[in-house]
């Protein structure tokens, strides 16, 4: 198979079909032609309107291919939904590795499809490269949800830098709705900086914890806890029951010693066991009234806005830090002058005059 | 009297003379003539080594300045003492308006002085072009200090962006310890961004707090606990005893919840009363333990290598950030963006693209 086909049939989410030695030539030109036959930028656009799942599947590979003429196309494709998306609750789902957060997004998924819910299931993991898709990756986790047809599942987009990945999964959030999925769940894995893009992308941040034995706010990334609009402990079944009560004593105060919310809304502290399911509808009434308390007091439509105005602001001093600091000369030149710097024969300020005039001049 | 002899004499402290109307012609031009005569860098940075204050106040006068042909000379003159810098202990300030910012200062430069320090007082306040020097720009506030012979005291520039205001102290910062001040305090006002500017400049950074009501964590910049090295809680006296012992175990309870820091010290929370000057000297014997202790770690030399790194990026980007974002039609088609994604007929990434595409085309 030729590279470009393999790239072509990449696009197209088919059953796999085996051909027998035998098939006559033709019959394989007329396949090979229909499986070329690639569906228009409208055909794609008006499919993923009503719902099409393969239409959905196949545009956010466009949005996560490097080709430059896929990027053309799925900006088209992102243009023809943006008028039709914007009309879900989306919930970010955090959590260090262990608590839980696969079985959760099961459990919740669950409950929301059963009250009628189409949920999308996202996720923001710039290591998912490396770790092999550490989230969501393997789908096997989540062997209800899966087979669900309310829900679409979708792993990070891998081999990318945080923006990079930031980027498709809001891409792709606008793709979802489209499609009529009106409760996108974005899962990140709770180190790093993945968190402040993901709470940069939903209206509701779920903050998932384990109770401990008594000492669950060392080491926290307290960045993580002020931006949760609610904390879950997970787990707190069976043995567990007095620790995890013991935790939510120590949440709640932690959480209060934060300055009051633009929201309005106080963060709560709540128990679960995704694994039995119990807690997990209190979980989804909370976010309910959190959407409609933000909805009536205008906070909801704020942070949206806000949001929208943080990525093109951020998109754009990305491109401009890339474009300076990846220039070899610059980055050779850089070297030198931290070198100067520390000899103390320059400062960082006649240093940076020096490296800005010098890309001017290029 | 020669040029040079002029030029010598304006870097001499001369009580001012006035002359009679009956003064003739050629004595009014000399007068002037040498009045204009001003040092040369060289004799400048010479005088600036030997400690001449005058040479010094002049040569920060020249960093301040919004004139092209001062601030080459002034780069000139840093670079000339660059090196002979870097040998002080740096000290950050900081502390809402009524905690006692200047009677610390007052009583804390004393102490040192009479230890043999030799102290510069710098601020840095963004506001105080608005505020007409909140800080440090009455120098009556310290009465005793500004009379020391040990003690330089030199207001925040005013009149510009926190980004300008932070260059100029740390510019100013060199040209102070080559005049062989050891120890170099900048006061800082305990809201908005500055913290952290000052936080990036120093060796250590002491929070100054007043004890309340038993709520004193509530609206705490939490960020700003975290950057601090120690948090010394003032007014400890008399009747306000009882509350800044509580306060004292608060805050001891809320530092510990952080991290523990890179530099291996764990912060400390003291008593003290600037004004009956009580608990002064423990402050500094603790600053200088700390010093000591980083020092022998390689921690203090590690951050300051960090912090010039720091200011030489964000100089870079702030720079890059200023030339794009200042641009008029940049302005002009943003805001045409921004409705844009509003209207939902773009997204904050096409958005970008199409101005950074703009700017390329200019």
């Amino acid at each position: 198979m030729t590279k470009q086909s393999a790239q072509n049939k990449a696009l197209q989410e088919l059953a796999g079909v085996s051909y027998s030695e035998t098939t006559s030539q033709s019959a394989i030109d007329a396949i090979k032609k229909h499986r070329q036959a690639k569906p228009s930028t409208e055909q794609l656009i008006s499919a993923i309107l009503e719902g099409n799942i393969t239409a959905l599947s196949r545009a956010i590979t466009l949005i996560e291919s490097r080709n430059k003429k896929h990027s053309e196309q799925s900006n088209a494709i992102i243009k023809g939904c943006l008028p039709h998306a914007n009309k879900s609750v989306r919930i970010g789902i955090t959590g260090v590795p262990g608590v839980g957060k696969s079985t959760f997004i099961e459990s919740f998924g669950k409950h929301l499809s059963q009250k009628g819910k189409k949920i999308a299931v996202l996720a923001i993991d710039p290591s998912s490269s490396v770790t092999k898709g550490s989230i969501l990756g393997d789908k096997t986790r989540m062997e209800d949800l899966v087979k669900d047809v309310n829900v679409y599942i979708r792993p990070s987009p891998s081999g990318e830098s945080l923006g990079g990945v930031a980027r498709k999964t809001r891409e792709t959030i606008i793709l979802c709705e489209a499609a009529g999925f009106d409760t996108i769940l974005i899962e990140t894995v709770g180190v790093g900086q993945s968190e402040t893009a993901v709470h940069s992308m939903v209206d509701f941040f779920l903050l998932l914890k384990l109770a401990g034995a008594g000492d669950e706010l060392q080491g926290i990334k307290r960045g993580i806890i002020e931006m949760a609009d609610s904390i879950a402990i997970n787990k707190a079944d069976g043995d567990n029951m007095r620790s995890a009560k013991i935790a939510k004593l120590e949440f709640n105060r932690a959480i209060h010693l934060y300055p009051k919310k633009d929201s309005g809304w106080t963060p709560k502290v709540v128990l679960c066991s995704a694994l039995h399911n119990e807690g997990i509808d209190v979980i989804w009434d909370m976010i309910d009234s959190y959407v409609s308390q933000t909805k009536s007091n205008g906070y909801f439509d704020h942070r949206r806005h806000e949001q929208n105005k943080f990525w093109l602001i951020e998109t754009i001093k990305d491109q401009l830090h890339a474009d300076f600091f990846n220039n070899d000369l610059i980055k050779k030149e850089l070297k030198i002058q931290v070198e100067l710097i520390e000899a103390q024969k320059t400062t960082p300020f006649a240093a940076a005059d020096y490296l800005l005039r010098l890309k001017v001049n290029l």
